[in-house]
C-alpha cells in the first residue's frame, strides 16, 4: 500500500545521529533542570530563542507537547459554546476538538488564494461574534494553497476592526521550495493574533514540540491551564532541539528536508500531468499536501477502489471539502511510489463517468 | 525560605549521568521511531515492561505525559455533568480539573487507616451512582496514609457490589522505607480498577512518564482522545527511561532514592517531636509528604507568619482538609533544613493558643 494520506516527513528526514548527540549533550550540562518539574511553559532557553526570533517578550511564548496540545488547550479556554471560524476546507483535527467542545464551527469560503476575505466580512457584519478564527494560512493543510500578502492584511483589517482573534496555525511555513516567503499574519495583526507552530516538520514530530506566540493576557489563562493539565511539557525534547539549534544546524536542516520535500512536490505534479490530465489540483510552494479535485467523481467511494488497487489517500470530506475532493501527500513515501501512487489512483477511477 | 511544600525530589534523587546515556542509546538505536510520529498509548517497549510487571496485555496499558495528563483525558470522557467520589483530604490537582469539567465532587470521611469503607458504602447506597472514585491508597497525597489490606478487600467487594469503577493513583507506592507492599487495588479488584502511576517518584520528574493500567473498553476510548489531544505522547522520554531499565537500573535506583527520602522523613518526625510535642502527624511508610495538625490554629493565618520567618508549606484546606491542617513534604530540602524549618514553623505558631 503506497500511502498518499500520511502527513509524515519522509525518515530520512530526520537528523537522527546529531540528535542523539544533542540529547546526551543537553542531559550532561542541565540534566538536573531537564529531569525536574519546571516552568509550564516549557524550557526557558528555547522559549527566550523563539521570542528572539519573533521579536516578542518571553513571556508571551508557550511550548506545549505538539502544537495540537496547545490548541486544546486554547480551545477548551475560549471555545465552548461559542461560535468558531474556519476555512473550508481546513485540518480535520480541530474540526474535532471544537465539536467535543460544543463550538459552533463556521466555515468559511475559500478559492485558489484560501480564504475569502469578503466571506469573512460578511460572517463579521451578520453573525454574532466569534471566540476566534482557526487560520492555516501558508500550504495550508489540507489544500496546500497559501493567502496572499493583500488578504493577510484584509484579515488584520477585519480583525482589528472586529476585535477577532486570529489563531495563524503555520506548521509548514519554513518548508518553502520556491518563492518569497510573506510576512506572518502575526506580523501584521499585532494585538489580534495568537500563533502557532511547531518543529514537527523542521527537525522531528515525535519530539512532540510546539510553541504559540499569544498575547499577554491569553498566554497568562493556557499557563493556568497548562498547569493543570500536565505542570511541565517535556523539556528533554525541547533542551535537544535548542541544542541542535545552538550548533546552527536549524537553518541547514530546514534547507536539507525542503528539498526532500521539494523532490517529492514536484514527482506528484509531473504524475498528476501524466496521469490526470483534465483535472484540477493545486501547485503549493511549499508544505506536505496538495488538493485533488476529480470531476463527477465521489472521493469516498473512490478510497475503497484506490486501496484495493494499493494506494491511500484522505478524503477531502474530512475536511470539510466537496464530495469529489481529495488530500494527497507527497511528503512520506519515495517520489518512485508516489508516481506510482498517481498511476494506481487514476486506475482506480471509473471509466464512465 | 525552606519549603516544606514542594513536592518534588531532592534534586540528588535524578540520575543525570546515566540518563544522558541512556537517552542518546536510545536515539542511536530506535531514532527513526522514537522521533516519528507513534502510537498514541506510546512507545511499545516500555509499555510491555509495564505490561509484563502487572501481569496484563500491552492493550491496556497507556503512557501519558506525565500521569495528570492521563487523569485528564480520563475525567473528560467520564467526569463531565457527574458525581465523583474523592477522599478527604486528598491531591488538589484532581479537584481542580473535576470542578472544570462540572463534575459534582462527593469528598468521603477517612481516618488514620485512609478511606472510611462504611462512607464508602453508605454513599453508595443512598446516592445516584458516580462515575468513578479517584483514590490514592498507598502513601496518600497529602495524608502520607496508607489503605489496608482489609480495607482494600473492602473497596474491592462494594466497587463490585455497585458497579463502580476505582481510579487507584499510586505515583508514591514504590518509595517504600519499611514494612512489606500491600496488594494493588488493580490486583484485589481486577475489571472495576483503572490504575494510574509514573516514573516521576522513581526516575525523574521531568521526563513526564506516567502511565496507566485500564479495562479493554476504557483503554479504547482514552486512545482515541490521546490522538485527538496531542496524537502522540513524547516517547523520547519513555524510551531513555525503557533503556534505563533495560540495563537493570530501575530496583537500585528506586532503592537509592528510597533511602534519600527515608532520611528526611526520619529528620522530620524527629524534628516534630522536638518542636512541636503534643500535635499530631502521621507517620507514613513512604511516600513524600506527612499530614500536621496543630490544635485550634487556622493553618492558613500561620502561613503568612510561617513564610516571613522563612518557611513554607502547603494549608491542608487546599486539599479538602480540617483549617487546622497542614501538608508538610519532606521530598526537596535536606534533612538539615527540614529540622530548621519545623523549628521556625514552631516558632511561628502563635503563643496565646
Amino acid at each position: 500500500m503506497i500511502s498518499l494520506a500520511r502527513g509524515w516527513p519522509t525518515p530520512e528526514c530526520l537528523p537522527v545521529e546529531e540528535l542523539a548527540d544533542c540529547a546526551r549533550a543537553v542531559l550532561e550540562r542541565d540534566g538536573k533542570t531537564i529531569l525536574s518539574y519546571g516552568s509550564s511553559l516549557g524550557y526557558g532557553p528555547l522559549r527566550e530563542w523563539i521570542a528572539a526570533r519573533h521579536g516578542v517578550e518571553p513571556g508571551r511564548v508557550m511550548l506545549t507537547n505538539g502544537s495540537l496540545q496547545g490548541l486544546v488547550l486554547l480551545s477548551q479556554h475560549l471555545a465552548p459554546g461559542k461560535r468558531v471560524l474556519v476555512e473550508r476546507p481546513t485540518y480535520d483535527r480541530p474540526l474535532k476538538i471544537l465539536r467535543a467542545l460544543g463550538a459552533e464551527i463556521v466555515a468559511l469560503d475559500t478559492d485558489d488564494d484560501g480564504l475569502d476575505p469578503d466571506a469573512l466580512a460578511r460572517e463579521l457584519a451578520n453573525g454574532p461574534a466569534p471566540a476566534f478564527m482557526y487560520l492555516l494560512p501558508t500550504f495550508q493543510n489540507p489544500s496546500g494553497r497559501t493567502l496572499p500578502l493583500e488578504r493577510r492584511r484584509r484579515v488584520a483589517e477585519l480583525a482589528r476592526e472586529h476585535d477577532l482573534l486570529v489563531l495563524e496555525d503555520d506548521p509548514y511555513g519554513l518548508i518553502r521550495f520556491e518563492g518569497e516567503p510573506l510576512p506572518l499574519l502575526l506580523d501584521v495583526s499585532e494585538g489580534f493574533t495568537a500563533y502557532s507552530s511547531s518543529f514537527s516538520k523542521t527537525i522531528s514530530p515525535g519530539l512532540r514540540v510546539g510553541w504559540f506566540v499569544l498575547p499577554e493576557k491569553l498566554a497568562r489563562a493556557l499557563e493556568a491551564i497548562a498547569t493543570g493539565t500536565y505542570i511541565t511539557p517535556v523539556q528533554l525534547g525541547e533542551a535537544t532541539i535548542h541544542e541542535f539549534i545552538s550548533r546552527g544546524n536549524f537553518e541547514p536542516n530546514v534547507a536539507r528536508v525542503s528539498e526532500l520535500l521539494r523532490v517529492r512536490r514536484d514527482a506528484m505534479l509531473d504524475a498528476l500531468e501524466r496521469e490526470l490530465p483534465g483535472q484540477r489540483w493545486t501547485h503549493p510552494d511549499g508544505g506536505y499536501f496538495l488538493w485533488l479535485e476529480i470531476d463527477g467523481v465521489d472521493a469516498t467511494a473512490l478510497l475503497e477502489r484506490a486501496e484495493q488497487a494499493g494506494v491511500t489517500y484522505v478524503k477531502g470530506a474530512d475536511f470539510g471539502g466537496a464530495p469529489d475532493s481529495i488530500r494527497l501527500a507527497y511528503s512520506f513515501v519515495s517520489p518512485e511510489e508516489i508516481g506510482e501512487g498517481i498511476a494506481r489512483l487514476a486506475a482506480a477511477i471509473p471509466v464512465a463517468v
